[in-house]
C-alpha cells in the first residue's frame, strides 16, 4: 500500500495485537484523533475500554493551550468519556511545568500572550502572572514622548494561542524579553493552524509566537510538541521507558516528530489533518512506523498472517 | 580608533570631500540620519543644500510604511526641508511599485495588514485593495461550525507595521495566503523595532510578517531594506551605476546591508540606533566602508593629510 519503496516509510497497520503488546502506555493527540471539533470520532470509547482492559497506560497530550487540564477534563466528560485530569497534558500545563521544573522564582512575574487555560495552570502552580485576554482591550497611545511602562520583575514570557492578540501585548511582551534582563521567552506550541472550529483551519499559535520572534530576534523555548519536554516529563513522572510508549496522532512534523523525538513507536491516524497522499507525498520527510485510518482499528485489526 | 584589526572594519570618515567626490548620489535613510522621532539633526539643512549645489543627486529611503511619499513630503516639508515626492522612497511606495513591476493584474485585490500609507499608495498605483486600519475593529465569532470568509480575488497579501494589528487580520491574510492559488506573500520590511515615539523602541514590522510567516508556513518577499528591490528600482528609474551611489544609514542590518548588498559605498552615521561599540563590537559582522557622528560632518571634514 505504500507509495514509497524506501525501507523507512510508514507502514499500513496490520497487526494492531502485536503494536498493542509491544508497548505499555499510549499516548494520545485529542484533536483529529480523539475528536474533531465537538464531536467524538467513531469508536473511541470502545478502544480506549479495550487498552485499559489490558492493563494500558493512556495519556492525553495537546498543544491546544486555552484550556486548563481541569477544563479539558469537562471536554472528555462532556463527550461521555472517563478520562482523569491527571492523564491530560496540554501546553497550557506544560508551560507551568516547565517553569517548576527551573525553580522559577516565585517573587518573579509571567507575562502571558495566551488564553484563559495559561493563567489556570500558573495559579495552580502558585505563580504571579500579568496579561492574558484582559489585556485584549488595551490600546497604545502614539503621543511625542510616549513609551509604555513594563513590569522589570516579569522574568518570563509564556505565548499561545490567542485570539485577542493585539499590538499592545506584542509590545509589552516584546520589552520584558527585551530588557528585563535574563527574561524567559516560552511557547507553548508554534503550530501553523488549528482547529478553532470544526468548519475551517484557523491560524494558530505559530503566529503569535513569529510575532515575538520578529521583535525579539529570539527563539522561544517550546514546551508542547514535537519539543520533548512533555514526553520528558511524562517519563519521569509515570517512570516509563520511552521505547515501551506509542504516540498515536494525527499530524506529522507535531504528534510523530514528537514520538520520534521521544524515542517512542509513532502511528499516524488518518482521522484529523494528514491525508495518505499527504504521507505519501514525496513531499514529507516524517515517516511514522505505522499508520491507520482511525484508533478504533485497533478493535478489528487482529493478528494477520505475514 | 577602530579596535578591530581586521583590513575589513570600518574606517572612521576623515576625508568628506574625496567620499562625496566619488560618488553621484546619495541614500539617505531617514529616522535617525535625517530626524530622531519629530526634530530635525543638526546641520542638516546646511549638509543637503551644500550636497546638491555639488550636482549630487539625493534619495531619501525609509522602512517606515506607515506614510506614503506625500505624506512623507509633509513631513520634510514640516521640518523646514525642501525635499519632492519624486526624491522619497518609502517602503509603503516599494510594495505598490513591485506589484506594478510585475504586472499584477487589475481585476486582482491586495489584503493590506498595515497602515494608511500603503493604502494610499495602492490607490495611486491602482490596485484594488483591502483589509488596512478599518479591519484593527473587527473580531471573530468561534461559534460551532463558523468559518470566516475570504475574498477569492485576493492575490496578494503585503504586511507592514500595523498598530491596530489583530487576530482578524492574522487569520484573513493566512487564509488568502493560504487558501488563493498563487497568492503572493508580501513584507514592506522586517524591521524587529521601530521608532514610533522618540521615548523608546517599539515592536516593528518584523511582528506583523513574523505572524503571517508563522501561520502560513511561508517566507515573504520583502520589498523594503536590505532586500534590494529599492536599489534596483532607484537604479533603474534614475540610470545610476550601483557604485556611483553612498547609502548612508544609522542601521547595520538594514541601511548599511542594504547598501552592500546593492553594491554601493556606505556610510554609518552614529546619529541614531547604533553606537561606536555595538558597530565594534565582535558579535557586529556589518562592517561599513566609513562611519561618522552625523551627515553634518561633511562640511567639517575637509581633505585630511594622510
Amino acid at each position: 500500500m505504500s507509495a514509497a519503496a524506501s525501507s523507512a516509510a510508514a507502514q499500513p497497520l496490520q497487526d494492531a495485537e502485536q503494536l498493542i503488546d509491544s508497548v505499555e502506555t499510549f499516548i494520545f493527540d485529542c484533536d483529529g484523533v480523539i475528536w474533531k471539533g465537538d464531536k467524538l470520532i467513531d469508536g473511541v470509547p470502545q478502544t480506549l475500554d479495550m487498552l485499559r482492559s489490558k492493563g494500558k497506560r493512556l495519556v492525553f497530550v495537546t498543544n491546544n493551550s486555552t484550556k486548563s487540564r481541569k477544563q479539558y477534563g469537562k471536554k472528555f466528560e462532556t463527550l461521555g468519556l472517563d478520562v482523569s485530569e491527571e492523564e491530560i497534558f496540554a501546553s497550557s500545563f506544560a508551560a507551568a511545568a516547565y517553569l517548576a521544573s527551573i525553580n522559577f522564582p516565585k517573587d518573579k512575574k509571567v507575562y502571558v500572550i495566551g488564553e484563559d487555560g495559561i493563567l489556570k495552570e500558573l495559579e495552580l502552580a502558585g505563580f504571579q502572572y500579568l496579561g492574558g485576554p484582559g489585556d485584549g482591550e488595551k490600546k497604545i497611545e502614539l503621543k511625542p514622548g510616549y513609551r509604555m511602562e513594563h513590569d522589570k520583575d516579569v522574568g518570563a514570557v509564556v505565548v499561545g494561542f490567542d485570539r485577542y492578540f493585539n499590538y499592545y501585548k506584542v509590545q509589552y511582551g516584546t520589552l520584558c524579553v527585551r530588557e528585563n534582563p535574563g527574561c524567559l521567552f516560552i511557547a507553548t506550541n508554534r503550530d501553523a493552524v488549528t482547529h478553532l472550529t470544526d468548519a475551517q483551519e484557523w491560524a494558530g499559535g505559530g503566529s503569535m509566537v513569529g510575532a515575538l520572534c520578529g521583535s525579539t530576534q529570539r527563539e522561544p523555548l517550546v514546551v508542547g510538541k514535537p519539543s520533548t519536554f512533555m514526553m520528558d516529563y511524562l517519563a519521569n513522572k509515570f517512570g516509563i521507558l520511552k521505547s515501551q510508549i506509542c504516540m498515536v496522532g494525527d499530524r506529522l512534523d507535531t504528534d510523530i516528530l514528537f514520538g520520534q523525538n521521544g524515542g517512542c513507536k509513532t502511528l499516524l491516524v488518518l482521522s484529523g489533518v494528514t491525508s495518505l497522499s499527504m504521507l505519501q507525498s514525496p513531499k514529507n520527510t516524517i515517516q511514522p512506523d505505522f499508520y491507520t485510518n482511525k484508533i478504533s482499528d485497533f478493535l478489528s485489526l487482529k493478528t494477520a498472517a505475514v
